[in-house]
């Protein structure tokens, strides 16, 4: 009863050879790698597409050396059914919004378009920002209905002291509206408007792929399973998920077959870093981490889920499924009848 | 009205000693070192012994030089009162099941006996499998009613990437059903198809004792107070403690007196090491940690209380008793009335 | 409506200046900064002061060289309005009690006099002490009705295991109440009786000023907002936040334009220190963290939110005003009026 055709994605494009020719500017355009970033990212009961296989937000990659100033226009658009996305073009707003990045020294200049007739703002984690970039209504500093508003956000690195550093700004962040509904953003948060943001440090290592999890309230990226995100790779890809938690619950995110260190980057710092190793992780409100994987590594291609650990709420439908196919991009066996098997038996529409 | 006499677990030797002796080999039978692994284990309003002070589950150590297979089989087992457990011998089933161990580069092959009439499964956290060994429905790798599979479970060590490293499997892990109930395996996590599963790193320090700590909704290795177990140990012994976090509820976990680093071992790598020091940590659904300290350390010996640091749970009984006996084994002064008191007061059944 | 003249508060002295005349003694008495420690800083639908800008709980300093025996007498008294709090001298409890500070080696010696009429104690985390101290019923450790009884803490540094070292007691900790009401101090820590504690390692960066900021409950400090405490430094000072979480819910704390690494002092050891960098982190039962911050670094001086993030609750009054002034202590242009309008716009009372 749903497509299972799991077509590829087009706009998975490599990132890695992007990202080689990324040239040394004080000014680079965002570039937009829309994987998924059309209409049928948004979550609604029945669409042309209409499966879980849509993918996972669009991203918006502007690297280049530290001190690089990054000037992109971001659309706060009503997509319908109660939901609400950020998108770097008119028409392309989705859910997750675009992924942000960013090099520790780097400035981002956000131009927000309201296109609501709602207040909306844009309030980022981890960045500095003075008051009037804050994005809440505390300081004034949001977009009122149909208005537009530029917000600063800029980063640094670590500094010395000595023995001890202030740590920089590099992290898995994300991005929220912080004005609609209520002065913390609560409604706009539920309808959507949020995003990944990543801020690296010179010499981390780039993935080939990016997928943005948000568990917000009882959904993810605020759809239910079987119509949740399936993230695709090749075997041997690098991947690399960002998570992010939103709402009023409490959640744990797992990810089957893979597992990640609890640090800044999911590696360790060498055979010295005392980090414990994870495949599951508190994801609750305001929090974000992020992590790389190869995919498939040491366990072979394959559909593999994810899922938040409540087990009441993995029942509920908070889980999806992460696609490795095989290197050559072909179907693994089985995983079809895998697919096919969520979409039958996972989440509430089915049972 | 309880039983108070708190007789010492027979099988609670020292461990390090059996270990001193374990032989490099290719297979390693599990052996299995019975802490209070009789039906006792399992959560009865009222059995013949019907105290807190049966122990906490069975241990299979299996222990070798790395690249080891170690091969066994593991029951599936009913235990009435709607109770279900792993055990590693037909009618030993415990809650939590047998506490498993392997060093990163071993293998571990499951051959995993259904005697129920219910679909089960065993599915690991943080180690190697393929799809046929994922545990889930959604693989079809799973025990139907009476079936008998065979899991496969493979660790790696840590590979440089030069500055960063892709984290191994050593972890203090655990393993549960995926099958039984619904797609995750909620009604076999209720029922008590769970326990620990460490990975240690050639180095890791080896423990006298090892404890087995699962906070699975309001209950304690599915008991609540006062029949939640007491961890014994003689003051200046190296102890164990696996925590692993399961079900809807959140929860910390709080150990009176002692505390450890937030660390893969819960020791720090060193004085550089800027990992925080805890006493009191976040155990929700899928989530596990360990670590190990000297019993008594720097405190003394005597009775010593673990808890659920959430209020109300703590007060609906989700606390035990950490006994440090003295060094020679007999009971520290006062330590009988406060295990008295916690008979008496403790928990749900005293109110 | 609300007072928003946000007086200075007097007592928010310089804290290093003092720390820096600090002898080596074996016996250092406690000194206690006053900051809002008067009845205002205890939760009452309407008192004379009646404002979010009431500060932060009293201050004990007692710091001096390692192995220095600290005796402090601490009352706990009743506040009204089903309030209690501990304090350092009679007519002077607050909420949180007296932030509490020691060096790696030193003793605390406690004698709490109990002025109500239940049985209350001093439960610590992180430090040693025997049963005798332990402040819970389960070992006959507590103050009965008007009783006093002495309490002792002693701490350590690390122990080195050649490549690992058994970790000491250094961290951001907690005490509070572990007999009221329940065995477990229920009543006790919603009435108030919980306060900061902080073990120092020797070498460990001093701040100018220091907050203590309790998730209880629904509750900050046991206020909603607008009368949770508005934290104030000066732009450019070391600010030190002891967080610290108690009651049945879950909670995240956020900070706005501030962030640290998760660390045990929130500073990174140097560029190889693979940390993850937070401006948000889980905040439950029993938990507690710390870490300074350079108040508005990078992003300026002005009126910051910190919140808990669980929408719901930052949406019920769960927020509160880190006033960053300009760096002569004036304040800030626009601060002013933020602060009008959290008073206006935030938590209960004014809906």
């Amino acid at each position: 009863m749903t497509d299972t055709s799991t077509p590829r994605t087009d706009g998975a494009l490599s990132r890695r050879s992007v990202l080689a020719g990324a040239a040394a500017a004080m000014f680079v355009p965002a570039s937009v790698a829309a994987v998924g970033s059309s209409a049928g990212a948004v979550s609604a009961p029945a669409t042309s597409r209409g499966t879980a296989t849509t993918a996972a937000g669009a991203t918006a990659t502007a690297r280049a050396t530290a001190g690089t100033v990054h000037r992109i226009t971001m659309y706060v658009e009503d997509l319908g059914g109660g939901q609400t996305g950020y998108g770097l073009e008119p028409g392309k707003a989705t859910i997750p919004g675009p992924l942000l990045e960013m090099y520790e020294g780097d400035t981002m200049e956000i131009t927000l378009v309201n296109t609501t007739d709602r207040d909306v703002s844009i309030h980022p984690h981890g960045v500095l920002y003075d008051v009037n970039s804050d994005g809440s209504p505390f300081n004034r500093s949001y977009n009122g209905p149909g208005e537009t508003r530029t917000y600063v956000w800029r980063t640094t690195g670590e500094r010395s002291l000595g023995r001890w550093a202030r740590p920089g700004t590099a992290g898995y962040w994300h991005y929220h509206d912080h004005a609609m509904g209520t002065p913390h953003g609560t409604a706009g948060v539920a309808a959507g408007l949020y995003g990944g943001l990543i801020v690296r440090r010179q010499g981390d290592i780039l993935p080939d792929r990016q997928f943005t999890v948000v568990f917000n309230g009882m959904l993810i990226n605020n759809k239910i399973a079987p119509d949740t995100p399936m993230f695709e790779a090749n075997h041997g890809e690098t991947v690399e998920f960002v998570c992010i938690g939103h709402g009023d619950m409490f959640h744990t995110f797992h990810l089957h077959a893979h597992r990640w260190a609890n640090t800044r980057t999911g590696y360790l710092e060498g055979p010295r870093d005392s980090s414990q190793i994870i495949d599951n992780r508190d994801l609750n409100g305001g929090d974000s981490f992020g992590f790389q994987v190869i995919a498939g590594e040491d366990v072979g291609p394959g559909a593999w889920m994810y899922h938040c650990h409540v087990q009441f709420h993995s029942d509920a439908g908070m889980s999806g499924i992460f696609l490795v196919r095989n290197a050559d991009g072909s179907m693994p066996d089985g995983a079809q009848e895998s697919i096919d098997w969520f979409h039958d038996h996972e989440g509430s529409g089915h049972h």
